[in-house]
């Protein structure tokens, strides 16, 4: 007889319009007993809400919530992937310690990722971990979600490559070490800095977008000498009203063609 | 008052799996009178038969049929880009009449897109083009759709990125000019040549993935040096056996960390 199985499905829920929400994660999220979610403190109360309204929307039959505590990065580990590791670290201790108490052998888990949970994501990481420390039985599987920078496109309407083209999917840590080379398309996430300020503008155009999917969606394009005080302006008033921001963009080099 | 318009979704439906459609195509799907499939001679009948599937099992109204026949690249023209381009030309004409003729005024059409509208597709582009040219009246949306590569990661259960790090997304041909720098993390798409194999494969890994998100998927991963001829292999048996393939890949450099 083969080993009862904890199962767990890692769903992709979207940038935070509830209609992002696949059929394929609809029937994982009808298959779960419980549902684990991430309590992020950056999480603010109106993401909260769009993953509320995801649950009661979609899942038709009785299942639990286990509010999953996120760990604090701790600013003593000086290098970035070092303390990422650290943070990693403790959220796969809780996660392990969550799946052990809170579902059953046999059952089957859902944890909600924002966005995709293969882009900039640390889920499928902890995941990873658990099961090679095999201190718990648990089998899982992955259902793709749409993704910011794919929201971002079809509200400016654009693609993101060009014909032939290549797209260079980086960060804004990486952006303030400069443009990449070998690529003319550049999507960059998670910019707390507005690295593009920093960057010579001279025949780059900027596609930006902030809270997509969601209401309150802000969208700036055109050329990135003319728009990058205009885009910094306006991300720090909606951070100040709204509490948060979460934004992406597409840096996009002029050619003569 | 205002000029009457015709309305049109760009809808991306994913990859092959009816499943990956979001609750928002299914809405917009649900808003069409008219669908408008694009016949490609190179889609085989069960492609054509996903399609009709996500039609007949998701549009809970009337809705009228039109397939677009699409056109043939020219050989003769030398220029990748060039020839890309000018079929490019022939289906914005082939789309401007269908859409004059198909498409009455102030009704509502969609077109289905693979995948998502933002990544190696022309759909967009031909949208842009019928606009600026100015002689139909026409206002379009587009729908993220879920992309192959989303769905490679998922089903190895990988994030395309690591810590920190960059993707890289490009073409096989653009891979046969050698691995791009400052990625260590190389996403192909397009590839019909199997690229890889010309690669220097020491300390690179590959993520492949072949028919994603239908019955007949296929995924190998490990060493490229020790995968490279195994994937050509498969890929070739395959490809005599369905009468077509669609694959990517993921290029991971192996790093010591």
């Amino acid at each position: 007889m083969l080993p009862v199985m904890r199962k767990l499905f890692a769903i992709g829920i979207g940038t935070g319009n509830p209609e992002h929400v696949t059929v394929q994660a609809i029937n994982a999220l009808n298959r779960a007993d419980v549902v684990f979610l991430l309590d992020k403190g950056s999480e603010k109360a109106e993401l909260a809400r769009v993953r509320r309204e995801i649950c009661e929307r979609y899942i038709e039959r009785a299942y639990r919530v286990v509010e999953l505590k996120d760990s604090v990065r701790d600013p003593g580990v000086a290098s970035y992937e070092a303390r990422v590791e650290a943070w990693h670290e403790r959220r796969l201790l809780a996660y392990e310690e969550a799946f052990a108490t809170e579902l059953e052998e046999d059952s089957c888990g859902a944890i909600l990722v924002w966005g995709d949970p293969s882009l900039y994501d640390s889920t499928l990481r902890i995941l990873e971990g658990l099961r090679e420390r095999g201190r718990l039985s648990l089998q899982y599987e992955v259902i793709p979600g749409i993704s910011s920078p794919q929201v971002l496109a079809a509200e400016h309407k654009i693609t993101l490559n060009r014909i032939g083209g290549a797209v260079h999917l980086t960060t804004g840590r990486r952006l303030a070490e400069g443009l990449p080379a070998g690529a003319d398309d550049v999507l960059v996430m998670l910019d707390g800095e507005c690295a593009f300020t920093e960057l010579a503008a001279e025949g780059l155009d900027i596609y930006w977008g902030a809270y997509l999917g969601t209401e309150h969606q802000l969208l700036i394009s055109g050329p990135l000498a003319e728009r990058s005080s205009e885009i910094e302006r306006v991300r720090n008033a909606a951070r100040a009203e709204h509490g948060w921001i979460m934004d992406t963009y597409l840096l996009r080099k002029r050619t003569t063609r």
